[in-house]
């Protein structure tokens, strides 16, 4: 029986909010059940140095968490002068899995930049981050279409992320975080609207898990996903 | 004429919505025309080590923009690695205003910190965040009586801020982003709800300003913050 | 009765020593009291990068204390890795000051930088640093107009600064340390020599203050800079 | 065709060197092919102030790279004064896999410390650091039992890593930097002996993954990792 | 011929000024001809936390130059963030030669914090920065005595620094910037008043140095260091 | 009697092995005794900002320390995020002396770095390095040759290092760990093939040190150099 009384392959409640604030060329707050991120899209018209000259794009991430998003109040990471471990790990995730989404050569000598900050935190929040940042994406390629940035859409498919895990012996979809804090094992799936697979981390946690608990996640996280892409596609319209 | 069609002593449509996160003691999403800050307020059971053993709490704010509140994205602190002087300028201004409506003593060794995050930016981001952050910490205090934590509420009198310029050779309350941005002056005012005084701050740009037109913007301060306190104290019914 | 015997609208005694050093184009030791402050203004060949082909130039201020300045030894901000809050503060506010005393347009592609170190602190540091660091920026001024880096003198008139407050409840000019670390209130102003007010930073620590306070303050504000400024001009020649 | 020549199933050789340094409880070189690792257990008498006073012990590791252990040299990090991201998510997983290997309460209140430094880089090196700080771990764990430290071996099973990847459509094992920089995929597995999984982190590039090679490459590592157990316990005698 | 037209033993005037600052417990501005540094000795009740219970005491020292002590301005160490190579190297060097003149057992559970402050830099700042603060660090410790903060004065003996160089093949004493800039071989010495060395740190530029050229530099050394004792002396009454 | 046995003009048994890496221009693991260190030269094609344009190259020296080199383990510089002022103060060492080694403007437009990276520690580590190094550089000068980045060797003579001391009153040669620790002086002596002097850097612990026993010193370090430059020639064949 899971804290929340959801079925194992359940989702919590999705709702993408576009347009959530002004400035963005893609502004999107995700919720997924209390977990509530805010992702923006910001396009600007040049590269990292290492891409000069080479006629592509590039597409990068950053995350954060406000201080009180969570239970306790966490220290700023601006205050303390450095990101966490937690933190350059997450946003590594995302830019690489946006990355995924879109064609760089496309996107022309352009850089886009996926803001993911955590207004209110309740497990889940980087899958959370991968989903909501890609509709803020679309909406920022979409705008550079209009303003004749770029001609073709560099977007090559829809992405989106879900946590499984193993939760007092079974395999459970879209873990909160009375489940995360105390779950066996701990993955989050990144994948496109094709089923292929874009990232896959996955810890054990005390107990270890087997390949066969991996498939049954790995089936739990491709209905979930498919799910989403269903929210992202409804949300985008 | 002011950008906005406002009258020179006209306030933007204020909101201000409680409960907006739900972790905090205190949580409010204030919004002054377009700028949105949330502020929240963390209680902690401990003192800094300055105060250890002197019977006494503590109040200090922490200020944060995201990196895409503005109209062009702004490097996010906590990636570059410090806070800028503007943010620190700020935040001090904050603890210090809200300090002012606080009994420590009565406190107790217990610690409130006000973090105040803007998702949005028109103008005015400080001001707001004083405000808002208000409504917070009475929230928090109420929780405190509550639990228990404190015996006698330690609030002292309420208190909000505005801004007042000199715009276009006229005095005027509240600036925007298209006022501030080429006002000739511009001016932070911090007041208790009796009117007494707690922070002023004023900046002649290009211009000076003289006393005469000092006291004409304080005239309008004071009409601007009534307005603001009576907002706050419908929103906590 | 103030801790020196003053009256109240009574300046300390001031000390205005040009060509301290010898390096500087401008290097102006100013005892205010107990209070010493080494301001030097260095001029460089070179604008900042967002000032890059605007022809105009550029003007900024750093503003440092010796570890034992103080009653007892603050640590060295620079083996801390960081300066403060408070210093940021405190040089954000020279050099919007003194910005306001040239032509930008005038002064060319060339940045003024103004340093001011504490050598010994007695109250009004800050205040005195401006008072200070407009002599030498005159000095360095005519530097280059003997060099003939500028045709025309990029000063449109002099400024300085003291502090005021309320203290005991009388209010009072140019508050010592003693004054201080137990005024209700302490408000720094930046004037031009026509009396055009050019910042304004009141705080109140305890009490509020009202508006006939404020004109007090004002009025006595007022009359210490025109002394100040005659100062300034007799150490000028 | 793999550029080495190997099959797809073929590791490198493998060489585990202990007591490589004399001061640590625990030294091994590991040499994986061409990529070589100085791996040190460091024993102390305290744990972390989040784990003082309850009765456990603590794991954490470090992950370094020698400017010039790769092709072209990279920058100090000491020198730049903080570590990558990549560095971060490294030894954060290095931790995490090798406290699955111990029982933290049977370990008492002592901190082990794995320092895992690249002398050489060819591909592998954070698989390459997890397999020989097992090495290095259990020589310091049969330290602390002959010393009298634990009454009890805190080891619970040996712990190996090996990436696996897609590499011109076919799943290979153990990647080299050659293979490294062209895979399709590229994914890094850490099993106890009982072939349970502890982490996995896989990573599409350019093109996505399916669930069918995901199992074959999950096959690969299983063998792999056999491998790698059967040469640490050759090596541990 | 020296650029001063001084004879190769010839050292610059010399002044000592005691109490140049008020609050410090020692306060010294030293001055070597044209080279300027305030030298402060501060005392703690306290020790640093490697010392502690240990019954004895610490002197440390610090050392900046302020931003336009030099012909061109250097960048404020406390705005970069960090102290360079340089100024750590030189605090230590003044840390160890002044711990050699006190018996820190005698200096009971005190620190003793030497802060050397270049005004005015003409060459040779660390050299007079410990001559400086000896005289200081005098002060400090006669004051303790009229405390009652020690029983017995803990000064061994007098400690004085001068540098020497090879300037144009000719061994010559206390290098002024215009021969420092372009000597071939450059060693500051730190010596007490029995003539014992304390510290000895010689460089090449370009050529090298001779055994003999050793032997002659030394000498110039011994005599300046008497004569600068001498000063140290009579300065101290 | 030394806790080694040795005679006190008895060097380590010294071990140069080039190639030890195999990425870098000149790899050397340098083994004097016990300490071993990682000598690596690194050849880019670009110098440093200052000289751009000056037909010159550039070397330049960085040092470091595995964290468990040590007895004790020390902290990882990177971790902390500086590098500690002994660090430096290495660096800058190694620098200059290998500086001494190469003529600059042969070099052409290129930028030498020295990587010295200790990997076990008993004494002795920055002269190890400096003597490592230059077989390092010579490595990297004769690539440089083969590859045709430069004309003629721009190798001016070899260089070594070695440290003397007075341990228990008598001078001695090398001091590895134990003496090191309790050495009343301790000098680092750094000279060329034909016995000209490039560094010389001597601390007096506890007790001065005579001009006398600097003469006998300087006798024993030149004979130790003399031996070391035979073995830098022995492993370059």
């Amino acid at each position: 029986m899971r804290p929340s009384g959801r079925t194992s392959n359940q989702l919590r409640p999705i709702q993408i909010t576009r347009q959530f604030t002004q400035h963005a060329e893609g502004s999107v707050l995700v919720e997924i059940g209390d977990t509530r991120v805010l992702c923006t899209a910001s396009v600007e018209d040049s590269v990292p140095r290492f891409l000069k000259g080479k006629n592509q794009g590039w597409l990068t991430a950053e995350y954060g968490m406000l201080p009180r998003a969570t239970h306790t109040r966490n220290n700023r990471e601006a205050a303390r002068g450095k990101q966490s471990g937690r933190t350059q790990e997450i946003q590594r995730l995302i830019g690489r899995s946006l990355r995924a989404a879109v064609d760089l050569e496309l996107l022309g000598e352009h850089t886009i930049t996926l803001d993911c900050d955590v207004l209110q935190a309740d497990g889940g929040t980087r899958t959370a981050s991968i989903t909501g940042a890609c509709v803020a994406l679309v909406d920022a390629l979409n705008h550079m279409l209009r303003k004749k940035m770029v001609k073709t859409n560099p977007l090559k498919h829809m992405v989106a992320a879900i946590s499984v895990g193993v939760y007092q012996g079974t395999p459970v979809l879209d873990l909160d975080y009375a489940e995360d804090s105390s779950a066996e094992t701990d993955m989050n799936i990144v994948m496109d609207e094709n089923k292929g697979i874009i990232e896959l981390q996955g810890t054990a946690e005390g107990a270890t898990f087997s390949q066969q608990e991996l498939g049954e996640m790995m089936a739990l996280a491709q209905q979930g996903i498919s799910e989403l892409i269903e929210a992202q596609k409804t949300a985008l319209g």
